[in-house]
């Protein structure tokens, strides 16, 4: 096992890591930017490296330098937490260069994944169900015609150059279609001065189901079940739950089991999730795989038992999983309640800020990963999200309860936080009947 | 179900009843003396009702008070808590002429229970063993003499009118029971002006190991696992852990069937511990039962996952335990610190003052039952114990890891507590090795 890890990462990750490090009897080693000398995982860790200025390009994402403090301080892995390098091969690979274990998978498995043209090839060839679509772009009104004929309607239309939902035109009859495809023709062209335009099946009222896996470097894989991401802002994950309110024990069979599948096509070796569009029918597609530990992995935590962060560093350090998929059991059921300092009410726009005076909730099955504390000052340079908050309950009713009972008790006084947003989401009856999908935020509360 | 209960209590405590009413949607209603009109439970619960002076006497011991408050905000039902009024018989019976519910056993079971030399007769009936011993006074060196021969060595001899240690002999052999016997006498007669002695096989190196049973009013008992509470300074427990780590699987079930007959002797219907002392050799005696929630209450919660103050709730209201016997299984490790305020290094003398600050640690597994909050006045009329810090482990190494990891974060300024004391307890050679008895933190502290 390893003595000493430096934790690439800022914010609540950082001190979930170095939590773990040290329930592991790992020494420490924070890295931080120059606007980061107050935040927590600075405080928390055995050590601590200034690695640069504020700018995450400067600091965070600057490989040199973490490299640099990772060869001073004599740590012998990297955990590069979510976002940042979490998925940075160039970074992995002079990590391992560099003799410094990276805890995430191979380099090749981040670069198979991370382009998602390719990866949605090998998902193919694995037999893993990806979204219909045309695989690249659309020459002409009748490979247009074919393809929509060929993938079934409803087809969505979208710019090769696209974002921010320009360029995009859902089609629901052929009738529809050839003035659809020559206005995201218009529109693209216009936005991006590219007119190349590709084609995918439509899944109606989609939710996002992920499925968390573990690979160690034996060959081992086991999926831990999975995580309802469908409460959705603008792609940015709000509240996440798992088990899915919607899942069966067949279905998560099938989807567990595709995507060990998926896993093994790039001989995964740490913690992933495989992310899914599922549709009405029970119906999955394949949308990308991270390999990395996300954000609200401790909801699988809590129903598992298994720590994750814990799992990884074992991984890295070449130790085989501990436990076959008929370990695995899925207990009770748990919600996660991303706390961002932003005003709902202003656009969810950021607001840094100082934490005059906070009351964390506590209790039983109320669980709490922050990076704040009385007196921080939150600096604008970063993501917004400043803690987590993770209820436990025996069923899917009393975890909202419990929720609703722990939101009701989180104070954070000095700055404007999505407290009262995430009330008013576990209070909506659709939340309470589990009836959402990956559009329900914007429809509910009008977001455009 | 009630609609409405009240709390007859203070602290964490009462911060924890009201939690589990919010979760069940019951409305609370806080009492509070003028002491404590800042304090959480006063400010956490839908309605607060002044009870009285600081002095308990005039207020959580106001019977009267308390009654009013209850018939006067409507509430259904009264949760006693721990302390004050919660095995007071009197009061569990005035609840009921006055057609509230009290949480907790039938009046009967706190009288049988709460006599002593009663309850010791009710569990020799049951075959329920108690600590074998004279039964009343002994009179005379022949009596004496036989006893002993009877009970076997080593016996204690004990002043009747005892306290404070005072009065006590423990005697190895017969060649000594004499002259101990006259010494104590002695002793008890210049202490208490009474010579009255009875006598007790003397357990060596004790462990107090007890069994938490929940029984419905009809006739279900089922039980727990066990706590082991052998952490102990002057018979206050300090530390608690479950399970025992001494403990195996046929002792649990052979103690766990005890319990429950124990509690089926007196009808027992709710949430109540059988205390025991179990020697070296795996013999165990009954001490006493507490006919109500206790404070470490969290560590079985965390093992088994049941939340014990809904079950109370639950019970109390009429329903039939959701579970049998053998559903109930123990999961991994739990440990709870009580976090006092109080000066270790000063004999542990309770340390009231303003909290200026306070972090408290987070994460997976980690909980935190407490009564505090940066700012609040800790008032010098009640307990010192101002939190609970309870972790749980997937076995009893990690526990240990990550006690001491959230021990090390936790920071309350302001006020002395006894954080450091705990952080050296758990990082004891005998703790580790599970290897401690009742007078072990006094012999190693040197606590006279």
């Amino acid at each position: 096992m390893f003595n000493k890890i430096l934790i690439a990462n800022r914010g609540e990750i950082a001190v979930r890591v170095i939590r773990a490090c040290r329930e592991m009897g790992i020494e420490t080693v924070a890295v931080y930017s120059e606007a980061d000398k107050d935040a927590l995982h600075t405080q928390m860790a055995d050590e601590a490296i200034c690695i640069g200025p504020a700018a995450a390009k400067d600091s965070y994402l600057n490989i040199q330098n973490i490299i640099s403090a990772t060869v001073l301080s004599g740590a012998q892995a990297i955990h590069p937490g979510f976002g940042f390098l979490s998925e940075n091969s160039k970074f992995a690979r002079m990590c391992k260069e560099c003799n410094i274990t990276f805890i995430g998978p191979d380099p090749e498995c981040i670069e198979n994944m991370g382009n998602k043209s390719n990866a949605r090839d090998i998902m193919t060839k694995s037999g893993v169900p990806v979204v219909p679509g045309s695989n690249g772009a659309v020459e002409g009104e009748d490979e247009l015609l074919r393809l929509a004929e060929e993938i079934g309607y409803p087809v969505m239309i979208k710019a090769s150059a696209g974002g921010g939902g320009r360029g995009i035109r859902v089609v629901y009859e052929q009738s529809e279609l050839i003035k659809a495809y020559e206005n995201a023709r218009a529109e693209a062209k216009a936005a991006f001065g590219d007119e190349t335009i590709y084609m995918e099946k439509f899944i109606e009222k989609p939710r996002h189901v992920e499925i968390q896996v573990l690979g160690d470097s034996f060959g081992n894989i086991v999926y831990l079940g999975e995580r309802d991401c469908s409460m959705q802002r603008r792609n940015q994950k709000v509240l996440e739950e798992a088990p899915s309110p919607i899942m069966t024990e067949e279905l998560r069979k099938s989807m567990g089991e595709t995507a060990v599948r998926a896993a093994k096509a790039v001989n995964y070796n740490n913690a992933g999730t495989i992310e899914f569009l599922l549709d009405k029918n029970g119906n999955y597609y394949f949308m990308e795989m991270n390999t990395r530990i996300q954000v609200e992995h401790p909801i699988t935590e809590m129903v598992t038992g298994i720590d994750l962060i814990k799992e990884q560093i074992k991984i890295a350090a070449g130790e085989k999983l501990s436990f076959l998929q008929e370990d695995i059991r899925i207990n009770g059921h748990a919600i996660e309640c991303r706390i961002n300092a932003e005003d709902a009410s202003r656009g969810f726009m950021p607001c840094p800020g100082k934490v005059k005076d906070m009351y964390v909730p506590g209790g039983f099955n109320v669980r709490v990963d922050s990076a704040v504390y009385s007196g921080y000052v939150i600096p604008p340079y970063y993501d917004s999200m400043i803690a987590k908050l993770i209820v436990h309950g025996k069923d899917r009713e009393e975890a909202i309860k419990k929720m609703r009972r722990a939101l009701g008790e989180f104070i954070i006084d000095g700055v404007r936080t999505n407290i009262d947003f995430q009330f008013e989401l576990i209070n909506c009856e659709e939340f309470i009947n589990g009836n959402y999908d990956t559009r329900f935020i914007e429809n509910r509360f009008n977001i455009s």
